[in-house]
């Protein structure tokens, strides 16, 4: 078997196990995001924000990937989450059977929303599915407003991209502007928020589309025939 | 097969196309580093600054990987580098295999240095040996104070880590003497420096590095017995 059989193989049988996660988490009637960045593009930070926000009106688990460490658990704990640390042992990204690994005692049955931290990488994760419903990619302001066209897929995937660290601009070369439009060139439905999860900036419209996503899948669904 | 065998088996391949880049390396008495950091570390920006103060003493040439865009061979031309792009369409990271197959005309013979731009990866290119003398690793201010011990393997491997973007620390929360001992409990051979390529500050250093090493290069082994 080639190189590239092999990959179509795991591909095929991440997604098995995807279709069988996002099956749980429907049933639990869960609203789950699967969050992809590089390294260092404040997907804890965010997190930790919107925990402050929302920890006291809605139940969030947290699933955080990271090659080493409990850093990122014990900070979003902090916050308020209660979640679970998956470390890959030097694997590149998150998998659906490591996740599925994980679901059976999280207590998933009492719980509204689940933020998957996937690990630091922006290019691995983009073409394993984990059963999420909202793929969504970090870039931050630090990292240059070359990145889109640069790492096209994660954002091809992409339902929403946030564009963080926006409190950084003044100090930055960076074209919000241009990042929009090679977006929207590379997947004209990815929506695209900026938001500075450390000093506030934007996190209410982070936390409105949380919201509004949230009502979306718990509003009942028209029987059929209506 | 299972797929730890067959990731046996592409590393074993790789090192064996690795010692043959590092002979044709060796035999132009060439200088080579492999660059390796998260996207938008800075690694381009740092070889602009770098090919400003070296291109008129030494010839350089730089090997750029990215997924897609020749945006950075482009970069790097301007400043007066020679070199190729190498486009992996998708791949995670350059491999030896890569660099082989586009060192025929690059004319190895003139040149002093060569800089090999990896993918931007913290975590993938780490374990795939290009044929370099030196692997170095750059982690930037904006991505935080606890990579090294997240994303362990790239800083056991490299020989340099330099922190960049210095020019942020009033901005940001970052603790340079953290990530220093935190890379060297990971390696304690590792040499760190810190810099600001756009601004200047540190680049002294790191030029008389590599002019240091350079040196070392050139200087006649002793004969056998000496």
């Amino acid at each position: 078997m080639s190189k590239v059989d092999i990959e179509k193989k795991i591909l095929s049988e991440n997604d098995s196990v995807a279709i069988e996660n996002r099956r749980q988490f429907a049933d639990a009637g869960l609203l789950v995001f699967n969050i992809i960045s590089s390294p260092g593009s404040g997907k804890t930070t965010l997190l930790e924000a919107t925990l402050d926000r929302l920890a006291d009106k809605v139940k969030i688990l947290v699933i955080e990937g990271d090659i080493s460490t409990e850093r990122d658990m014990d900070r979003v704990r902090a916050h308020g989450a209660d979640g679970i640390q998956i470390n890959t042992g030097g694997g590149c990204h998150l998998s659906a059977k490591m996740i599925s690994d994980v679901l059976d005692g999280l207590g998933l049955d009492t719980a509204d929303l689940v933020f998957i931290e996937n690990v630091g990488n922006l290019i691995c994760p983009s073409t394993y599915d984990l059963g999420e419903d909202i793929r969504m990619v970090l870039l931050s302001t630090a990292e240059g407003d070359d990145k889109p066209m640069k790492y096209p897929s994660i954002f091809h995937e992409a339902e929403l991209a946030i564009i963080t660290k926006i409190d950084l601009l003044p100090y930055l070369e960076f074209d919000v502007e241009k990042v929009g439009t090679e977006i929207s060139v590379l997947n004209s439905e990815c929506e695209v928020l900026k938001l500075s999860a450390l000093k506030g900036e934007g996190m209410d419209a982070w936390i409105e589309w949380i919201m509004k996503r949230l009502e979306m899948k718990r509003a009942p669904r028209p029987a059929a025939g209506e």
